[in-house]
C-alpha cells in the first residue's frame, strides 16, 4: 500500500483500498459539467457493511473527507472527489438480498443496478417504479442519495416514496437502521426521508428496503406532435388539469428530436415538439382517448396511439436517448428545473427566449407531467460563457415561476450556490445545523449541498 | 392578567393569553388514557403566525414548556400539558387560505377541521385522502403532528404523503418555510417529512400546503362476515397478496360489532368478524368480484356488495363508531399497532390468546389492509392492572411480528418508553441529538416522544 496513505488504512481488510494511480482518476468525478473535482488520494471499495464502517472509521481517524460514489452517473457533481479525501465506492455491494412478493418489499445493497432491480422484481410480477434516465447504468444507492425520479413518477412518485428502511453508517462509523417494513409507522422521527436525497452528507447508506407495487399491464402509448412548443405546453397543462392517472407524460422539442433522429435514424420527423404519453392502468385505452381529445384541442398536428409494446419501448427509448443524442452536438450543460405543472408553458417560453437572445442551441426535454424539464445547452469554447449565463437564466426563470432549482438530479456541487437562493434563510441555517449534528467534523461529502 | 404569569407574556397581543382558571383544566389533556398531564399555567391562543412566534418567544424567554394542541383528539397524550408549561392552542387558526384546483393544492391553517377541509375540496372535485377515525373533530395540524392515517391510506397513503410545504415557528420564535409546491423537488434536506409526525417537539406548524387528488367515484362496498376471526384474517392476507387497488380494507370483530349494534341498532348480526372493503376506481366492480372470490375461499359465511352510496356511508359509519361504541362498555385503553400485512392473522391470534388468558374483553378493529389494528381493552377498577399488562403484551406481540408500536396514533407520552424498545439504539441517540439541534433548551413538548 502507498506509504502516503494514512496509518489508519493499514487495518482495513485486504483488497478494500485501491491506490493504483492508473485507476484513481476514473473515480474523480461524476458525469456533471462545470463542477470542481480532483483525483482522490485513494478509493475504498468495501464489500460489506462492516467494511464500510471500518472505512468510514479509518477516514474519521485520519480526518479525511469521504465522498460516497454509486455508479457515477450523477449530473450535479455530488460524487466528485475533493482535496484530502477518498472516494468510497459501493460498486462491490451489488447484491439483491431478498424479494418478498407477499409484503412487496425488496432488500438491496446500494450498488445494485436500478434496471437489474426492476428486472428482478418484474420476474415476480412486481414493479419498482422510479426509472431515472440513467436507469440502465445507475445504482439504487445513487438513486437514494439524490431522491431520483424518472418517467413513471408522474403516476407513482419518486425514490423517497419507495424507501421503507435504510441501514446507514454514520460519520463516526456507527451503524444504524431507520424506518419500518410495515405499511404505516410513526415511531420516531422520519430519519429515512431525511437520508433520502441527502447526497451522502449525513451518512453512507449500506442497505435499502424498497417497497414494490404490483406490476401494471404493459402501457399503451400516445404520440402527439406539434408545430410549436407552446401548443405542446398547452396540451401538457390541459392533460395535467384533467387529473388522469397517466404513467408518463414526456416532452421532446425539435432540437432534441433531431438529435435523437440523427443518432438513431428512427424517423421522428420534423415537429416542433412531441409528447409521449403512457397509461398502464386497466382503463388505459379510455384515458388515452381523453388525452387525444385534449392534445387535438391544443393544436396537435398528428396523434397516434400504439398498443404494440415494442413500439412503445422504442418510443420511450427515443426519450431516454435525449441526453446521449444531444451530447453528440457539442459540449453540453444540462439543467434540471421543476415548476408548478400549470406553468410548464411559461418555462418553455422562457427557455425559447433565452435561446433566441443568446443564439445558443438549447434542447428541451423532460417530465412535462411533473413540470420537470431538462433544458440542455449546447456550446463550444467560444460560447462557453454565454452557456453558463443562459444556464443561470433558466434556473432563475424556474425559481421566478414558483419552481425549484432541482427536480430530481440533486444539488451536488453544481447547484450548491443556488440552494442558498431557493431555501428560506432560516431553513438554510437549520439544514446546516442538522448536518453538523450528523457530521460534526464535516467529513462527509464537503462541498456538496451546503 | 394573572400576576403569576411571566413578565414576557405582558407584551403578547390582547386576547391571546387565556388564564381563566375555569377554562384551563379543559386544556390539560387529549383523549388518551394512562398518560400524565397537569393543568397548564396558561393557554395561549394565537390567531396568526406572528402571534404564534410571539407566544413561542415569550415562553422561550420565560423558560416555559410549550405543548402545542390541535383539536385535542389525540390518543397518545401528545398534547398533554406539562409542569411549568403552557398549552399553545391553534384552534383560532382555522382558515382554509386557498384551494388551487389546477395545481391540486390547498393552503390551510393548522386549526382547520379535517372533515371541513375534505368537504371544501370535494366541492371542487378534489379529495384530501387522509381520514383518521376522528376526521369529524380533529384538526389538520394535529394530523400533521402525528402523521395521521385513516381508512383511505391502504390506497392513498398517510398524511406525510400529502404535505408539500410547511410554515414552522421554531423553538426560539424564528419562522421558516420548508418544502416546495412543485410535484418534484430535491433542493436540500427533507425537513418537511421530518416535521410531519414529530408531535410538536421540533417546532410549531402554522401553515400547511397539502396536495390533493382528483375526487374518485363514489366507492362500491363489500361486506363479508366470518364465523371466526382467523378466517377473516386469512381473507385479509389473500386480498392483500392479490395487490388490488382497494380504497379501504377494514375489520371489526364480534366484540366491536356487538358494541356498535348496541349503540346504533344497525342490525350488524352476530358474526365473529366483518370485513368492509371498498373500491373507488373505475374498475371497482371487477375488483370487488375478485375480493368476493377470495373472501369466499377464506370461509366467509355471507358476502354482499352494495352500490348504494348511502348504505356504503352507513357501513363506514359503523366502522367509525367502533371506538365510541366500545367506550360505552367501560373504561378503555386502545392500542395502535401495525404489523407486516401478511402477519395480521398472527396478530389477531395473539390478541385472542391474550383475551382468553386474562379474561378481558378486547375489541379488535382497524385498517386490516395496512396491518394496522386497534385492539381495545375494556376494564374496570378491578381489572385495571390486568388491562395495562395486556396492553403491553399486545404491543410486544406486534414488535415480535416485525411490526411497530404505533401505526398512526403517534408515540406521545403513552408510548415514549416503548420507543426505546423499537428504535435502533444509534437511531435513538441520533433522534435525541436532532431534537436538541431544533430545541436546545428542551421546551417543546417535553416528555413526548423521547
Amino acid at each position: 500500500m502507498d506509504t502516503a496513505l494514512p496509518l489508519s488504512f493499514r487495518d482495513l481488510p485486504q483488497g478494500v483500498v485501491i491506490d493504483d494511480p492508473d485507476l484513481l482518476p476514473s473515480y474523480a468525478r461524476d458525469q456533471s459539467r462545470f463542477t470542481d473535482s480532483t483525483t482522490p488520494i485513494a478509493v475504498l471499495a468495501p464489500r460489506t457493511t462492516d467494511e464500510v464502517a471500518a472505512c468510514v472509521r479509518a477516514c474519521h481517524e485520519a480526518k479525511l473527507a469521504v465522498v460516497t460514489r454509486g455508479a457515477g452517473t450523477g449530473l450535479s457533481g455530488g460524487a466528485n472527489a475533493v482535496e484530502n479525501g477518498v472516494v468510497l465506492s459501493l460498486h462491490r455491494m451489488n447484491q439483491i438480498l431478498s424479494i418478498d412478493p407477499v409484503e412487496r418489499l425488496a432488500v438491496v445493497q446500494p450498488g445494485v443496478n436500478t434496471a437489474e432491480l426492476r428486472a428482478a422484481v418484474a420476474e415476480q410480477g412486481l414493479m419498482y417504479p422510479p426509472d431515472p434516465g440513467s436507469v440502465a447504468s445507475c445504482s439504487i444507492g445513487g438513486n437514494v442519495a439524490t431522491n431520483a425520479g424518472g418517467m413513471c413518477c408522474v403516476k407513482y412518485g419518486v425514490t423517497r416514496d419507495f424507501v421503507e428502511e435504510l441501514e446507514v453508517v454514520l460519520a463516526d462509523g456507527r451503524v444504524m437502521r431507520t424506518g419500518t417494513r410495515t405499511v404505516k409507522g410513526v415511531a420516531g422521527y422520519d430519519l429515512t426521508s431525511l437520508f433520502v436525497g441527502s447526497e451522502g452528507t449525513l451518512g453512507v447508506v449500506t442497505e435499502i428496503v424498497v417497497r414494490l407495487v404490483p406490476a401494471p399491464r404493459p402501457p399503451l402509448t400516445l404520440v402527439a406532435t406539434f408545430d410549436d412548443l407552446a401548443s405542446a405546453g398547452a396540451a401538457v397543462s390541459a392533460i395535467t388539469a384533467a387529473g388522469l392517472a397517466l404513467s408518463a407524460v414526456e416532452i421532446l422539442d425539435r432540437t432534441t428530436l433531431q438529435a435523437v433522429d440523427a443518432m438513431t435514424h428512427m424517423g421522428l420527423g420534423d415537429a416542433a415538439a412531441m409528447l409521449l404519453v403512457q397509461a398502464d392502468s386497466d382503463d388505459a385505452a379510455s384515458l388515452l382517448v381523453e388525452v387525444e381529445k385534449l392534445a387535438a384541442a391544443a393544436g396537435a398536428v398528428d396523434i397516434a396511439v400504439s398498443e404494440d409494446p415494442e413500439e412503445a419501448a422504442m418510443l420511450m427509448e427515443a426519450r431516454r436517448l435525449a441526453l446521449p443524442a444531444l451530447e453528440r452536438l457539442g459540449e453540453w450543460l444540462l439543467d434540471d428545473v421543476c415548476v408548478p405543472r400549470s406553468r410548464v408553458v411559461e418555462l418553455i417560453a422562457a427557455v425559447e427566449d433565452i435561446a433566441a437572445d443568446t443564439g445558443l442551441t438549447i434542447g428541451v426535454f423532460g417530465h412535462a407531467g411533473d413540470g420537470n424539464l431538462h433544458p440542455t445547452l449546447i456550446f463550444d469554447e467560444a460560447s462557453r460563457d454565454a452557456a453558463l449565463k443562459a444556464f443561470d437564466r433558466i434556473t432563475e426563470a424556474a425559481l421566478a415561476l414558483g419552481g425549484t432549482i432541482t427536480g430530481e438530479h440533486g444539488v451536488g456541487r453544481l447547484k450548491a450556490d443556488w440552494l442558498t437562493r431557493e431555501l428560506d434563510p432560516v431553513a438554510l441555517e437549520l439544514q446546516r445545523a442538522l448536518r453538523r449534528t450528523f457530521d460534526p467534523e464535516g467529513l462527509l461529502n464537503p462541498g456538496a449541498q451546503l
